[in-house]
């Protein structure tokens, strides 16, 4: 087998910039995935990867190594230094997937369920939303080109899987992502703090829904808020501060898909 | 002002020391509270802290910075490297209050609600739980003595606030945590995975109950299961992963305050 010993390498610090470059996975078309339930869930799913890159403690320790090689066009043996160089995290368990980054992939139903995420920040926030928005079982994502790339490590990594399974799409703005929803005959609720919003469950958010989150730290702009068709606020306790992005993001899904 | 600028200095490694041990937080019966916000809102809640030490930049920085310094029993001007050495992230604010443990504060209720957390392994979860908690307004919480420390810096920032505001109590174990509950007249219901689960959803979770979740990665223990009077289940997707702890927690908080 291929084997890489030196951080040096040419590949390494391609892959490196794979990591932590968005425009460069654009040009590319391609994208790093780290860690063996991540990878073995990839190859699983149907992915079949460019490459593989395994360490040797890797290859004993996880029973799906030898799966994830396997399946890969291209595998390669790595030190404990490349594997930590090219990891996101302290501790790599030294299993990589160098993937194509696929076709966008959703189509929106005007029965469906969806979330339009706008200017997000933080991309553990965004692979939480990806994986929860998954698990409760939404049809779909609409995100604005200036929240965390998806295919970056973070959110990978939050996400679970999810962003691999989850069908998403990206477009400019906030304004464009509700024009894009309601286009295909989706009611959108704008998640907001505004004071003329109406609780989160006075709303009829079955099917054929989407809700529509916002930054962080600001929220939705007031023309996306208003371009909605009402604004959903989730009732809070008194002297309380306010949930996290990925938990309220959270209970707007549930409400959407709860029964 | 009173001034500190060596790393070297006694306190210093004695506030290190309050920052990365629980045994000695148990010990000194205090803990170390950092950042504007977090600071600034304890003082504003009427907590007189032992001491408080700001950099020079936090002072100009910061409205709050004379306010939480004029609170303090004891104010100190610390240099960026003091404030680089006793703080839990890479940029620091230069904000730090030492502050004492309070007396654990729970009465249970018999029409309130309550969660119990049973041996949480990661101190984000915990936190972001207690930061749902207050912010959807339940009543209390009880913990197991093995769930990582509420006074840790990690759980500390991660429930904004919620660790001063949310009254709680810790307890041994999961069956301790049970038992308690339901001698105050409360319906305990375990979040579990198991088959015999009732849904969320089909199970009345209004006042005078509570909701157990146990560790990330194995859930409650089965013994505790059969101790509560049902487990509840979140549906989900069919080939999906599962939730973030910290959201599976925050749908069974909504599922008891949901009107």
């Amino acid at each position: 087998m291929e084997e890489i010993r030196s951080k040096d390498n040419a590949l390494v610090k391609e892959l490196v910039k794979l990591g932590s470059s968005r425009k460069y996975r654009r040009e590319e078309g391609r994208f790093l995935l780290e860690g063996a339930r991540l990878c073995g869930d990839a190859v699983k799913n149907g992915v079949v990867p460019q490459i593989g890159l395994l360490t040797e403690k890797a290859m004993e320790r996880y029973p799906q190594a030898r799966e994830i090689l396997a399946c890969c066009r291209r595998g390669i043996l790595i030190s404990d230094g490349v594997a930590q160089k090219l990891s996101d995290t302290q501790s790599p368990q030294g299993v990589f997937c160098v993937c194509e980054i696929p076709p966008q992939s959703l189509t929106l139903s005007p029965t469906g369920r969806y979330l339009a995420m706008c200017s997000l920040q933080d991309p553990g926030n965004v692979g939480t939303i990806l994986r929860t928005a998954e698990a409760l079982g939404i049809d779909g994502i609409v995100a604005t080109a200036d929240c965390p790339d998806f295919y970056s490590p973070k959110v990978l990594r939050a996400a679970m899987g999810g962003v691999l399974r989850m069908p998403f799409t990206l477009v400019q703005d906030g304004l464009e992502a509700v024009d894009t929803l309601r286009a295909a005959g989706l009611r959108v609720y704008a998640a907001a703090l505004s004071d003329t919003a109406v609780e989160i469950t006075r709303l009829s958010l079955g099917a054929g829904c989407a809700m529509a989150i916002g930054n962080e730290g600001n929220g939705l702009p007031p023309q996306v808020v208003e371009r909605c068709d009402a604004a959903a606020i989730i009732p809070m306790a008194g002297g309380a501060e306010s949930l996290n992005a990925a938990t309220a993001a959270a209970l707007c899904i549930w409400e959407m898909v709860r029964r």
